[in-house]
């Protein structure tokens, strides 16, 4: 992070987030990773690698009344996240560690609800994303599986796990959280309608025995193919990114 | 099986199938399966668990030319699919054996496509399926991950392997194919649009490393629900069930 930073409007303007200017910088994907938790008031939940704040603080705007905990890396981006949850009034406590070597106050509990947005590419396979901050956020220095590992092992029984991922890694996902956790559902996210899904949003319940559900794809964009500058959300999405609304069918009750 | 028998018409009336009455009967899930195999005259094709051969033979009329080959438990099912084969002029080799198994004739060979419609039930979670010989078709007797394994056996590099199997087992089958095939493509079936997918055909190719790729999902009837005795697949499917075309855009090129 070279210091400069932009203010972005999320929700709608529900939420104000800094983010760096050059560097990994959170769009639609935390915010839907925040729409697909079914956290409650009064509940605890922890954003594992929770950068400046976007998936835990959008859940807050959304369900007043949690108990939030992100765990971040980078002190940079944690220290954004702290000055995010103060301007939102929302009380978020952000822990900067390695997933790796959890500290003491966040192994002592388990949470109702765990979402978190782990790197998308593994760091082998890239050129490498020009930006130490943008590399550390975006190319995993931790195998997804071990990510999942360290996630679950954070849900208290009967809580949830939910993640957002991209597709090429959905067998991988699906290995981690397989045997582990139950009443897996995966909901694609596309682009467009009829071609394959670039994201996933994966939810599941320790201990629950449900079988594993595909659901219907939720799609992001209207027409066969970006044809102006103009937003062409599909009115789901949309309700979700500037209505805060949560993810329309997802999780199944 | 109890000896009757029906003569049912698939593809249109380009092929017929002697069933038992009662028992495991053919649908339309072996021929999506046989419309998915990307094979082509002169190559060598093994159906695993070939039942009375409604895929390997659907697949042997949309292909002319090929060299099939299916393995069946059941002697019953077996001597249907010679049957079958011989009344369609298709030349369908049929070996009566189990999968763990295989005769030296079948093991000496590594096919160029290999397809199979696995038992979609885990027999010791189901009611079971009050005959036998469609209990043995329905509920495994062999893990799915053993079945898995042993098709993956008999692919040869660069070959492919097509499965259809219900989507609750999805995570299983990516765990058995994934490491050892590539290319891996799954194709959600849904009874209507916006509904969770109950079947999924998935392909890989043997030595292969393209990413996993989740594909928009193939709807199989119009409108919102059943509202008629008329048959109301979607004109994709038609094509398929009807015409014996290919499934469209699956595998990708």
């Amino acid at each position: 992070m070279d210091g400069a930073l932009t203010r972005d409007a999320f929700l709608g303007g529900r939420l104000h987030l800094l983010q760096p200017t050059r560097g990994y910088r959170a769009g639609t994907d935390p915010v839907l990773l925040a729409a697909a938790v079914p956290a409650k008031a009064g509940q605890s939940v922890l954003d594992l690698g929770c950068g400046v704040g976007a998936a835990a603080l959008c859940l807050g705007v959304r369900v007043p009344g949690l108990h939030l905990t992100g765990v971040e890396l980078q002190p940079d981006y944690a220290d954004l996240a702290r000055r995010n949850a103060a301007e939102a009034d929302i009380a978020l406590d952000v822990v900067t560690a390695d997933l790796r070597a959890l500290p003491p106050t966040v192994l002592a509990h388990s949470f109702d609800h765990v979402l978190t947005n782990p790197p998308y590419f593994q760091r082998r396979h890239g050129t490498g994303a020009g930006n130490a901050g943008r590399e550390t956020a975006m190319g995993e220095a931790l195998p997804l599986a071990d990510w999942l590992d360290a996630s679950i092992r954070r849900v208290r029984p009967g809580g949830t796990l939910t993640l957002i991922q991209r597709t090429e890694r959905l067998p991988e996902a699906l290995g981690a959280v397989l045997g582990r956790m139950g009443a897996c559902q995966v909901l694609p996210i596309t682009g467009r309608a009829g071609r394959p899904a670039g994201l996933f949003v994966l939810h599941a319940v320790k201990g629950r025995r449900t079988p594993f559900r595909l659901c219907a794809p939720l799609v992001t964009h209207t027409g066969e193919s970006h044809t102006a500058d103009t937003e062409q959300y599909t009115h789901d999405l949309y309700k979700v990114l500037r209505n805060a609304a949560p993810l329309p069918g997802f999780p199944a009750p």
